[in-house]
C-alpha cells in the first residue's frame, strides 16, 4: 500500500495518470493555503468536476475504508486538506461544515501567525490561542486532524498535549539532519509521536540535505534512524510534491496577500522558485525508488510497507470519524 | 409511517418534542428563503448545533435509510431544503457542495423571477432559463429534488418535462378547491405527477378552502378526490407549518432584500401576519387527526399510510442519491 501524506500539483490528468504508475492508493492533497471559505469551495469545487471528469483515475476519499475501494477499482483516493486555517474564518462551526465536504486535515498556521497558532516564521510564539483551544476540541469531535507542519514548535508542543487525539506533522524532515527553518526539533518530533501523531517526510528540497543533491541513501537512512528513535509506527511519507506549478504558485504560497513585499520563504532573491526535485524523486512516478532505498538500509518488508502507506492507513482509519467511533 | 414534506418552524426543543408526540420519523425543513451561500452555510451550522444539543429527539437525515434509522431509534430525521435557489447564487458547482452539505429539495423560484424559473407571483412566464436547464441536469445528476411549489405554470410544466428524475410541489393545494395563486391547477399537478412526481398538501391557512376556518373533513375529503385523479402514490402532506414564528419572519419570507417596499404575499394590509392555524392542525401533535380524518373518507388503511408517508419514503429513496444509483 503506498500513501502520501501530501501533495500540491498542479492537477491534470497527466499527474493523475503517474499516481496511477507510481501505485498510489490514496494522495493527502492541499486545497487551501490562504483561501477564504468561499475560495476553498470552490477548490472543493473544482475537485468534484476532476472526480466526474476522471472516475477511473481519482476518487474522492472521506474515510480509510475508500483506501480499500480505491485499491480495489484501481483507483487513488484522493483526501483534501488546509495548510492554514483561513477557510474556517473566525467561525467555528466551518470546522463541521468543512469535514462534511471532505476536509480531513487542517494546519493551525501556515508560517505565520493565526487566530489559532503561531507559525514557524514568527519570532515570538505566544503557543496555542483562546480561539485554537476550542477549535481543536471541535477538530477532535467532527475528526479534523490538527497538521503543524508550518508552526512553531511552542505551538506545536501545546496542540500535541492539547488535543484530545493524534496530530500530525503531515510534511517535514528532522531539524539535526538538515536545519531548516521548517524542520522539526527533537522535542517537537516527540511531543506528536509520543501522542500517537504521525511524520510525514517531505520530499521538498528546501527540506532535505544538500538540498536538489541529497541522496537516496542519505534521505533514507534518516528515515531507519529516526524509526529508531520514535517508533516506526509513527513515520509517513508526506512528500510535498508540487509537481508542474509555476514559479508564480510558490510566490503565492508564501505571500498570499499579506505583505506587499516578496517573501522568499525557504528560497532566496538568488533562487526566488520552485527548487529542482532530485533526480531519485521527480514525481508520482519514483514511490518504487524510496520503497527500494528503505530496504537498503536493512529495515524489513513489513517496516518498508508500514512507512510506505500502512501507517497513514491505521492513522486515517482512527482519526477521521467523529470521536468516539471508530 | 409519518413524513411531512415541508415545515418552516422557529426550532426549540419544544417544537422537536412535538415532532416526537405527533409521531414525526421525517421532516423536511426550509432552511433558506433568500438567503446567499455562506449565509445558508450558517443555517446548516445552527442544525448542527441542533443535532448537537439534541440528539436523542432529531437526527440529520441524508438518505431514506436514515428514516429507518430515526424510527429505530426514536428521532425524528430531518431533511434540508431550499425555497429558493439563491444558495447557490451563479454558480452550479454549489449544487453539489449544497448536496453534500445535506440539500434535498430546492426550489427554482419563490414568487419571483430568478435566474433559473419564474415565481407564482409574476405576470410574465418565460419558462426555464438556459442556467435553469443545466441546474436542473446537475440537481439530476447529484440527487436534489426540483421542488416548485412557488413557482409559475408555464416554468413548473417545462421543469416537469425538463427534468430526468421526478419532481415535487412538496407543499400547495388543488388550485379547483381553493383558488389561490399559490395553489396549483390541473394541468401542472398532472405534469408533475404523471412524470413520478410528488404533491404535499399544505396546511398553511391561505391555501385552505375557508382559510383558518376550513373544516378537517373539507381537506380530508379533497385529498381523496385528488387520489382519485392523480394516482394516491404522488401524493403526500407537506404541513407548511411554521410554528412560533413572529410576524417579522412571514414579511421577511415575502420581501426578504428584493424590495423596498411592504409586499403582503397571500396576506393583506389588514391581516399581514401569519393567519391562525385550523383547530384540528395546530402544531405537529395533530397529525394523528389528518390520519383520522383520511380513514374517515373511507379511504383504506394502506392508502391513508402512504399519504402520511410512505409515499415520501418511497420518493426519498429514489431521488436522494447521485443519478443511475439506487
Amino acid at each position: 500500500m503506498r500513501i502520501d501524506g501530501l501533495q500540491y500539483a498542479n492537477w491534470s490528468e497527466k499527474v493523475f495518470r503517474q499516481m496511477r504508475e507510481g501505485g498510489l492508493d490514496a494522495v493527502h492533497v492541499t486545497i487551501a493555503y490562504h483561501e477564504t471559505f468561499r475560495e476553498t469551495v470552490l477548490n472543493f469545487e473544482r475537485w468534484n468536476r476532476w472526480f466526474e471528469l476522471f472516475p477511473d483515475l481519482i476518487m474522492k476519499g472521506q474515510w480509510a475504508s475508500d483506501i480499500d475501494r480505491a485499491r480495489e477499482t484501481g483507483r487513488t483516493a484522493i483526501f483534501f486538506g488546509f495548510q492554514n486555517p483561513s477557510p474556517i474564518e473566525d467561525d467555528i462551526g466551518l470546522v463541521e461544515i468543512l469535514h462534511t465536504l471532505g476536509a480531513r486535515f487542517m494546519q493551525l498556521s501556515y508560517n505565520n501567525q493565526s487566530l489559532l497558532a503561531t507559525g514557524c516564521y514568527e519570532s515570538e510564539d505566544p503557543g496555542i490561542t483562546r480561539m485554537g483551544r476550542q477549535v481543536i476540541e471541535e477538530m477532535n469531535r467532527v475528526g479534523l486532524v490538527v497538521d503543524m507542519s508550518h508552526s512553531a514548535d511552542r505551538s506545536t508542543i501545546e496542540a500535541a498535549d492539547i488535543s484530545d487525539r493524534p496530530i500530525a506533522i503531515t510534511h517535514a524532515n528532522p531539524y539535526d539532519w538538515h536545519p531548516a527553518l521548517r524542520n522539526k526539533r527533537d522535542d517537537v518530533i516527540r511531543a506528536v509521536t509520543q501522542n500517537g501523531g504521525m511524520l510525514g517526510f517531505s520530499l521538498y528540497p528546501h527540506h532535505l540535505k544538500d538540498k536538489s543533491d541529497c541522496s537516496l541513501q542519505s534521505f533514507c537512512e534518516m528515515i531507519a534512524r529516526m524509526a529508531d528513535r520514535y517508533g516506526v509506527a509513527h513515520l509517513g511519507i508526506g512528500s510535498d510534491l508540487c509537481q508542474d506549478q509555476p514559479d508564480s504558485v510558490v510566490e503565492w504560497m508564501r505571500v498570499g496577500r499579506w505583505s506587499k513585499e516578496i517573501d522568499y520563504g525557504e528560497g532566496s532573491a538568488a533562487n526566488p522558485g520552485f527548487p529542482p526535485q532530485p533526480a531519485w524523486f521527480r514525481d508520482n512516478r519514483d514511490f518504487g525508488n524510496i520503497e527500494q532505498g528503505l530496504r537498503a538500509t536493512g529495515m524489513s518488508a513489513d517496516e518498508v510497507g508500514a512507512i510506505m502507506g500502512g501507517n497513514w492507513y491505521r492513522f486515517f482509519e482512527a482519526n477521521f470519524g467523529p470521536q468516539g467511533r471508530a
